[in-house]
This record gives structure tokens, sequence and C-alpha cells, in this order.
């Protein structure tokens, strides 16, 4: 008797046998009553085989033709399921986002949405049929084909879902849910029965990318219910994340371990401790397109200060030549740095509440040797760089100390 | 100076290589000043991946979830050819059907066109872009998406030149223009420099399948000058349909030899002569969805007739089966038939104004031994059915004695 949007992402809709899976769990939903937008993803691997279709044509794609070009992958699959779901005598039809109409603004790859139709899913769904759209991809003002960018189908299902205010927003991953780590790391992860938006939002941008971090944004903004589960299970109830924290049904403090190795830290030692020398660090390294994470200043002695972040990987050799160039000018001793470390976040909203979280993480890093290289705490989670070798035992080991093995 | 509709079919269209050598194809037209709207197929193969992706899914596809489906193979192209364009510093824009819009009507898979909306296009040509618009596809009054059928992108680019009322629409293919035979056959053909429209529908439909059949008929009746080119040679100037006889430059009686091998022929023999018959015996052959071409009726006698008619090849077995089902029914002595006959059809406006055109086929033929089964003529076309052993002789035959291998 409820609203619900479900969302599938590429790996459900891999192949005709997948879609058909999808079609079925769709009618099993169906049968209880409950009236159905399906949001779906390209094939998976389509949308990556249409970039490099383009890339062979222009090394640098036209945005608006680029978007003409990926934008099929989905209206591919909306068709597909439609289909699926016709053959089982289910009635649905199809939407792509210029037929919903889900209106962006023009930032072709990268658009946001920014409202959306809903007069022709509500006719369909009183109606009786299932509504499946194409997620990704809407369109502008003057009718030119716009997509939201990476994992925006996941973005399209929150939005569907706060529009047709529905009860629930499901998203349906190959995993069953978010988990305290990752359990390839840690076998005795567990799967967490709920989890705030903060604390989602936090896990997400530290690497748990089970969800897209702008679609976990726009939940907690519009206030959708959204739960994760899989697709490749009938049974389980995922993790509903709440945009509520007395919602959150288990108490413990600390939710998750996230974890991220694609990382790389850079000192610029011995620098003048003046204003503006942030910025003329940083300036230069924004400019070339580097995303900055960590960033710490130390307090200045003899008018001079260190200064150290943290870079992705693949960025480390570019914004170490970046500093190099400008070295000189800032007056830096010296520019070192290390791409063999990685970042180790606890993350709770019970934090707030609770002292002696980080005495106890650094207590039980230390116990076992770890040395910490970089600290940095944000209101619900707190942040270690660490040496790379020991990601896997400090994951571990804090995810024991604080008890995320047990049942809460 | 002029405004011309360029149609580019899958072979056209195949891979990035050849979608740049017809940006460059188009770069060489814009450089001569000349205002360019271009039709794309999808790439070749593509639409027959999507359909079989389709068959796997709904072994009888929804129309309208299979039209969402193949329209993405022209969406692709048209993206892929704008950004080919602008690789080589053409400024371009891509248009789906929906976006041009080609309103149609919603007989999804063979939609026919109603309405094309020039202002987009007019405004994209005097700003000085190329307009790149999906062949094949539309919308309904709905916004359903909506295809054309089988050949339906050359359908798209004979409407555009009608809409915008251009100075010329070239159909770009794999042959440089339309032969007064097929030279596989006749080494000696020619290619004709100009066809009249009525000797096209009767090559087409012969089966010199260079254009689909719906667009001739679409630029006949909107006096849209097509001429057929080839994609794959720089030079050549094709040859131009003209839709009045006079500007025929060739003064040939006959403009061409036709011929179908893909056909059989049914004979009803002794059926009683009275009114109603006909309709008796083709009636279930046509609810059969079975085409019939030739029909001929012989002169009763005795109160009873024989009547006999060709099918597909493909359909000769099932055509039969069908007809000893109503055999008692209608009264027939027997049925017979050959599955090893072809038809041969000279084709030419200068029929009307000639005589002797027939004496001199059936002569031509008589003197190679070559016995008639059947003969049918039309106003600009004699056809004869033949044993298909003599298919290439008579084809030969004919073309040199009505003159075809000499230049008019």
């Amino acid at each position: 008797m409820a609203l619900i949007v479900q969302k599938y992402g590429g790996t459900s809709m891999g192949s005709p046998e997948r879609i058909r899976n999808v079609a079925r769990r769709v009618a099993k939903y169906r049968a209880e009553g409950h009236d159905l937008v399906i949001v779906v993803s390209a094939m998976s691997g389509e949308t990556n085989r249409l970039i490099s279709l383009a890339k062979e044509i222009q090394a640098q794609p036209d945005p608006r033709e680029l978007d003409v070009v990926i934008a099929t992958g989905e209206q591919v699959t909306i068709g597909l399921l439609a289909m699926a779901l016709k053959d089982i005598g289910i009635d649905a039809r199809s939407y792509t986002g210029t037929q919903v109409r889900i209106l962006t603004d023009s930032a072709h790859t990268k658009a946001r949405i920014q409202h959306i139709d809903d007069e022709n899913m509500r006719a369909d769904l009183k109606a009786g049929r299932v509504v499946i759209v194409a997620g990704f991809q809407g369109v502008d003002a003057d009718g030119n084909i716009t997509t939201l960018g990476r994992g925006g189908s996941d973005t399209t299902g929150v939005a569907l879902a706060a529009a047709l205010k529905a009860d629930e927003c499901q998203i349906y991953t190959d995993v069953d849910g978010v988990y305290t780590t990752d359990p390839r790391v840690v076998p005795e992860a567990r799967r967490l029965k709920t989890i705030t938006f903060e604390e989602m939002l936090e896990m997400a941008s530290l690497g748990s990318k089970v969800l897209q971090i702008r679609s976990v944004e726009f939940a907690g903004k519009y206030k959708v219910k959204l739960r994760v589960l899989s697709s490749f299970q009938d049974e389980g109830e995922g993790t509903l994340i709440t945009f509520e924290e007395n919602e959150a049904m288990e108490k413990a403090i600390i939710s998750g371990i996230a974890f991220n190795r694609d990382e790389a830290r850079i000192n610029v030692i011995g620098v003048p401790d003046k204003p503006g020398i942030a910025y003329q660090i940083l300036g230069p390294i924004a400019d070339a397109n580097i995303d900055v994470d960590v960033i710490i200043q130390n307090v200045g002695q003899d008018g001079h200060t260190d200064f150290s972040f943290t870079v992705p990987r693949n960025d480390y050799q570019k914004a170490c030549r970046i500093l190099e160039g400008v070295q000189g000018h800032i007056g830096a001793k010296s520019i070192s740095g290390d791409d063999k470390i990685c970042k180790v976040s606890v993350v709770g909203v019970g934090m707030r509440s609770h002292v002696g979280i980080a005495s106890t993480m650094f207590r039980t890093l230390a116990e076992e040797g770890i040395n910490i290289q970089m600290i940095s705490t944000s209101e619900i989670k707190i942040s270690v760089v660490l040496d790379e070798k020991y990601l896997e035992l400090a994951v571990r080991v804090l995810h024991k100390a604080f008890g995320l093995d047990q049942e809460a």
C-alpha cells in the first residue's frame, strides 16, 4: 500500500537474465499492493563503452554531445525492463529523463536536478502501471539532454522519491547493506540495520562507496527514507539510512570504520608563518584540479611552519611537481611526501555525546605500535593517516576496540 | 550557397574512422558555403543487436518499448558525428527525433511522419551550425518515442528536405548511383545520371534496393530533388531522381532492367469463373501476411479459369499449405507451383510514347529460347516471370537489346 521508488544499478541490469530477475522482484512488490517507480542504470560496462567510443572520435568529447551519446545506456535498459515486466503480465511504461521531465541545469556531464514533473508518473501509477525511469539523465530548459555524472542514477532515485513523496527509496546494489567496515578486511564486520545520513556521508566520502554521496545529501535535504539492499538476495532488510538520530535503533557510539588507501601525503617544510601562505600553497594545486583531503598546519616556531596535506595517489607526482615549481616563490625550505599512506576513520553520531573516542582510538593504535602521521577530526568522525602497511591491522583492531563485531 | 540535406547510412557510420570520413565530407560542403542538415542511421549492425537483446527479454517485444530501445542506435551516431565535426573545427549540433520535433502518428515500429518543426534547425543553420538529425525516429503527440520502420532514415532525410524546402536531398550509400541493371550480372551496366521518380519506384520495388521505397514516394509527393551518391568515393555526381520527365537528360526509352529472384509462382487450376473467386483465393494469403506480387487470371473456359500469382520465395510452402486447406471450399481442381522462378522487368517512362517495347522484349527472349511463364505490365514497365536459370541471360540480352550499354 506504499509508494516505493526502487533503484537498480548496472550490475543488476547486466544481462537479460538479470533484468528478468529484477522484473520478478518488482512483480513481488507489486503483488503486495505497492505502487512502484523503478529507476535503472545502464547495463554494466555500457557507459564506459560509449565514453570510449566518443573518445575515439574526439579526445575531449564535446560535453553536450557526450551526454546525447551516454544517455542511451539507460534508455536501452528502461525499455528492456518494461518488456520483461510485460512479459510476466505486469503493466509498465518506461520514461527517459526528457519524457518524465527531469529538468536540470545545463551543466553537461554533471547537471543538477532543478525540478521533476510528476503528472505523467502519477497518471500511470493511478492506472496501475509500474513506472520505469532512466537514471543518470535529465533535460535542460532548452530541451538538451543532460547527465548527472557518475552514480547519478542514485540521485535520480532519491529525487524522484522526494518529488513523489514516496514512502521509501530502495537502492539495490551488489552488497546487502552498509557494513561496520569492509568485510574483506574484517570478517566480523556486521551489516548496520540503520545509519544516520551524516554518518553515511562520512562513510561514503571515506571510501565505503555503497551510495553516491550526492544522492545521500539529496536524501537528507528532502528527508527521503533511503534503504540500501542487495539485488542478489531475496531476503534481508538491508540498511536504512535515517534522517533523525533517534530513529537509529542501534545505540552504538561508533557506527563504522571507513578507510581509503588511495591517498598520498605531501609536506611543505619551513614556510614563512604569515597570512595567505595556505592559499599560496593550495591555490596552484586546486588550479590543477587536484582534490585535497586532509590538511594540517602545525603551530609555527621562529616565524616558520610546516604544512601537510593529502591528495589522491594518482595526482601525487603532479602535485609534487607543481609545488617544486612554486617552492622559491612561497619560500619553503623543502618539499617532501609519501605515497604509501592510508587513511582510517572512525565514524559515529554518538561521538557528539561521548568523550574519550579519540583517546580510545589513539591508545588502540599505539598498543599495536602503529605510528599516526596526521590527525583530522570533524563532529562525527576522527581520521588518522598511517603508513599503508598498517591499514588492515588498524581497521581490525579499531573494529574490535569499539565493539563493532557485536550486535548492539 | 544551397541548403542541402545529406543522409548517411549505417555502413557510412560503421566505425569511428568512417564517421570521421563523413565529417570530412560534410566539412568540404560547408567550405563551399552550403547550409547542411545531416541525417544519420545507426552504426551498421547496431539496430539488429538491439532487436536481438529485446527478443531475449520478450519474444514479441512490446512495440512502444522496442522503439525506446532501438531509437538509441541513431542517438549514439548523431552525438559521435557532432563530435567528429567539432574536432575538425566545424560547429554542429545533434538532434533526436524528439528534439527536432519530428511528429509522427503512434504506430510504433512503423510510424508515419505527420509534421516537422523547423524552428530549432533554422536557428542553428542561421547561426552557422551544421544540424545533425537522428534518422528513423520521431515522437508522437503524447511524447512517446516512435520509429519509422526499416530504411526509415531515408524517409527522415526526404521529409526534412521537404520541411526545410532544401535545394537537394543527397542519399549516401555504398553504391555510387542507380544503374541500368546490376553490374554483377551485366558488367556493361551504366550509372544513370537521372531517373524519374516513377521509374525509381518501379526499380526499387523490383529489387534494385538502393533507396527505401517510402522515401521515394515521399520525395515525389513533396517534389524533393533526390540524389543517390556513394559515401566511399569523393568524386561523382551520383544519380539524380527527378520529378519531371523533361528533366531527364537521357532520352532513352528504357531506363533499366530490374530483376528479382526471390519469387515463387503458385497456380490454382480450374476454379469456378465467378465473381469473388480472386478474393476467396487471395484473402487467406493476405490474412497470413504474405505479399502477393504478380497476379494473372486467364480468361475462363467452360465456366472455369486458372489463377496464378507470385509470392516471396520464403512464403511459398506456407502459401501452398493455406491454399490446400481451402482448395475444397473454392472448388479448385488442383494447386501447383514452382519456387525456381525469377522476375525480370524493363522499366522506362519512354514506354508511354513508344510502341513496340513489349514485342522487342518478347522477341529478344524468344531468340534465346527463353520461355515466358507470366507477363504483367504497367504504364512504365513490363515484367516477365521466367525459369530462374535464365535470369542472368535474360537480363544481359535485354540490357543489350535496349541499348543500355551505350551512353544515351
